[in-house]
């Protein structure tokens, strides 16, 4: 309900936990670190999905779904992979109330389970490519929680693929990227920076992990979903191979993908304001909110009479609510949809009915409109529609006025001097670990993505001067 | 892929394995007791969620998430569902490498820890009702699991209701029960009796459990939903109260009711036969599968042609795949689509191209017919509607002629002697849960349920000759 919420700038990190409670995205579980995710929560997931769904199928997945328990030794076949991950497993060690034979882990990712099954599976080319997802919960024992962005439980979806080649595995790799950036851009209005995670921050057992990376309304960088080129090192943990065409017995070829809840705080931190969230039309579980007005039962009658016949006809192509509730104001009402981060509310009262007429209020602006009822659907439907894309404008005009493209390190240094966050830094990087984790030590700042998209020109690295070919985007990280 | 299944009267157990893991339905996990959920029997679980969530959605319910983990100490808060579940707990007792101060389990139902969030979130009686589902997984540790039907870890969803009165949660439990009775009838043409369960057969918690019972292949009764008036339980035990328009403090009442991957196997063992799978075309995966003809590179150029045409237009509506795989026969495909249940096979070759027409099999009965091209959506839409309507006459039948109305129990005893499995018995019983176990003692049959609908004529208890008001169904169940 519309309580008072925290000044976004005057903290940032308290505002975001404020917007998630205060709009009934999500509560604090009482398990530690594990979150609820409330109805209006969970119905922004639900538009995620769909929005992501339709793009896998149309690529020629399908959805299968593996056990939420891992026997611990599968953890340990991929050397890279346990020890990236053994320090957050939650073990279950009793069922049933005797102790295990064998400790199950609760799954913190499915590659290990998954590439079981798909030796039982893939037996000859004519097998492949396997293309899967699954929609699931992952625990991650996780030392320092926040709502949405990092929590020791997450629901998630997890991409699985096995190929004859190298090529064919790399080329999927690359296309579920896209598709995260497609959804990202066009269904979030979050713009991102498609890129090639560098050695240190690549997924333990990938050969190479690639990332979408946006930027947030304190110009942290906030990773948004990661796809992986998984080489052979889970085909060889795994013994998953193939009689090829050529009748040779060899190993697939394996990605993996994933997009998390975490999104959800990606919109809160990308459009949210002063007054709370500020939805993406796509993904807003409700896109217009109605709001009668009336004084006495007479106008009451009247001006519900009206508001329902709008409702339906705009429910036809919207998801749509009236608010109708007695005992509050049509001023709470409003401060409590612009909190919840509607895209657009209509307001009706008795003057209106008359004059069939209705105000139209756009939450990314504030502005305020008065247009005739006829033909309200298809105006509403192109007022979201404007929404969208000056939600995306708004968020990627932020952006570029936070890039920095830098060649002088003293400079890099002095951004970040104090606990300053000044956004992203493109400079060029020789690619060696050690320059990044000076620079790291220096800022607070991370590689986040070398980008696919680069000037092709030379350069020297921004901390050692050695040759150069690519840039690579430095923030600091959620 | 079409290998021989072993018969269903045969036997039924070994069918039923054979049929879900050569369909591909499901796989068994290299975890004790769980399984795999391959992609096309996730498909089927799709469209069961897909149908369930728009009915829950039309009566006001809307869905959020849960924690997996709950604190060991909130299942003991309720007597009677500590009890119930102790013996099922998969129990987390390291995370993040360390021992954990209490245990936590692995969610085997959410009414505890849902139970905890409504006492935060719920303070007035305008808060009320509260109509939440969740979609997820749960685990109970079963001693013997069989694919779909029990296994450790399965899928479902379970809906959590909060209200001011008994009544209306009364009559949320019996709606939510409608509601499976009419997706399970309409949807997967499985027919079902509703009733209520026994006090020896309800839900460890609940004051009153309410069920849909199912009639397999092989006459025993499958539990297909449940939705349980919970009374006061659950809010005294987490103190889930509200200020009511009295202004007195009063706990509110509850309810819950889920439907599980379990009705997977409902679907298996009403409708298979010895050719393997036979889906209802509302909830199959693919309602058409094509399967061109040729015998020479020419052919094949021109059957695939009209063959995409016709994908083309059937796919507006339908879901259909065209099986143009090489190197296997046309004969090999048909019986690998009828081990998987597609409803409708239409085959086309050379001579059908030039004559403009197909051949349509259905599977429920192998019928085959030819029919002319044009208009052939329309067509193909109508005789998938004849066999999901012929699918749930076919198994009322069975059911009703499996059925026996007995006033002896000397009758009752001999219908099951041996290892014989009858049907169902309808018969009274006075209530008195010593008759129940007696007869469980002596035939093995249990009540299922005491149907809602009964003559409203007085009787006798079947087992000790008490006056009784309501027959019972009893039956051998899974």
């Amino acid at each position: 309900m519309s309580e008072k919420i925290t000044s976004r700038s005057q903290n940032y990190s308290e505002w975001y936990t404020d917007v998630v409670l205060k709009a009934e995205l999500a509560d604090y579980a009482p398990v530690r670190g594990c979150m609820v995710i409330r109805p209006y929560g969970y119905g922004i997931w639900e538009n995620i999905q769909q929005a992501l769904d339709w793009r896998f199928k149309a690529t020629g997945h399908a959805n299968a779904y593996f056990p939420v328990f891992i026997p611990y030794s599968f953890v340990q076949k991929e050397a890279e992979h346990v020890a990236g991950f053994a320090p957050q497993l939650a073990v279950v060690t009793h069922g049933g109330g005797d102790e295990l034979e064998e400790p199950l882990i609760v799954r913190p990712t499915s590659e290990t389970i998954i590439g079981h099954m798909y030796a039982r599976w893939i037996k000859s080319y004519r097998d492949l490519p396997v293309l899967v997802n699954q929609w699931n919960n992952v625990v991650r024992w996780e030392m320092r929680t926040k709502l949405f962005l990092r929590t020791t439980e997450f629901l998630w979806q997890e991409g699985h693929t096995a190929h004859a080649t190298a090529e064919e595995a790399e080329s999927e790799a690359r296309q579920m990227l896209d598709i995260y950036a497609d959804f990202a851009e066009n269904d979030g209005a979050v713009p991102v920076i498609k890129g090639r995670k560098s050695g240190s921050e690549k997924f333990a057992g990938a050969e190479r992990s690639y990332t979408i990376e946006a930027m947030m309304g304190d110009k942290r960088a906030l990773q948004s979903g990661t796809s992986h080129f998984l080489g052979q090192n889970f085909a060889k943990a795994f013994d998953i191979q193939f009689l090829d065409q050529d009748n040779q017995l060899k190993h697939v070829w394996t990605t993996s993908w994933g997009l998390s809840t975490r999104f959800i705080g990606a919109i809160v931190m990308t459009h949210g304001d002063d007054q709370g969230l500020i939805l993406p039309p796509k993904l807003a579980p409700l896109q217009v909110v109605i709001v009668p007005i009336w004084r006495n039962a007479e106008q009451k009658a009247a001006v519900l009479e009206n508001t329902n016949q709008l409702k339906t006809a705009l429910a036809e192509r919207l998801t749509v609510k009236v608010d109708d509730r007695d005992g509050v104001t049509p001023g709470f009402k409003f401060n409590d949809w612009e909190l919840r981060g509607g895209p657009v509310r209509v307001e009706i009262g008795p003057r209106d009915v008359a004059q069939q007429q209705v105000v139209l209020a756009r939450r990314d602006t504030g502005e305020k409109i008065t247009v005739p009822q006829e033909g309200l659907p298809s105006r509403v439907e192109g007022l979201l529609a404007n929404i969208q894309a000056n939600l995306f404008k708004r968020a990627a005009a932020f952006r570029d006025a936070h890039t920095f493209h830098l060649t002088d390190y003293a400079e890099f240094k002095t951004l970040f001097e104090g606990e300053q966050v000044p956004g992203f830094i493109l400079a060029y990087w020789c690619g060696n670990t050690t320059c990044e984790e000076k620079i790291k030590e220096d800022t607070k700042a991370t590689s986040r993505c070398i980008p696919f998209e680069q000037d092709g020109q030379p350069g020297r690295c921004i901390y050692c001067g050695a040759a150069a070919s690519e840039k690579a985007v430095f923030a600091k990280a959620y």
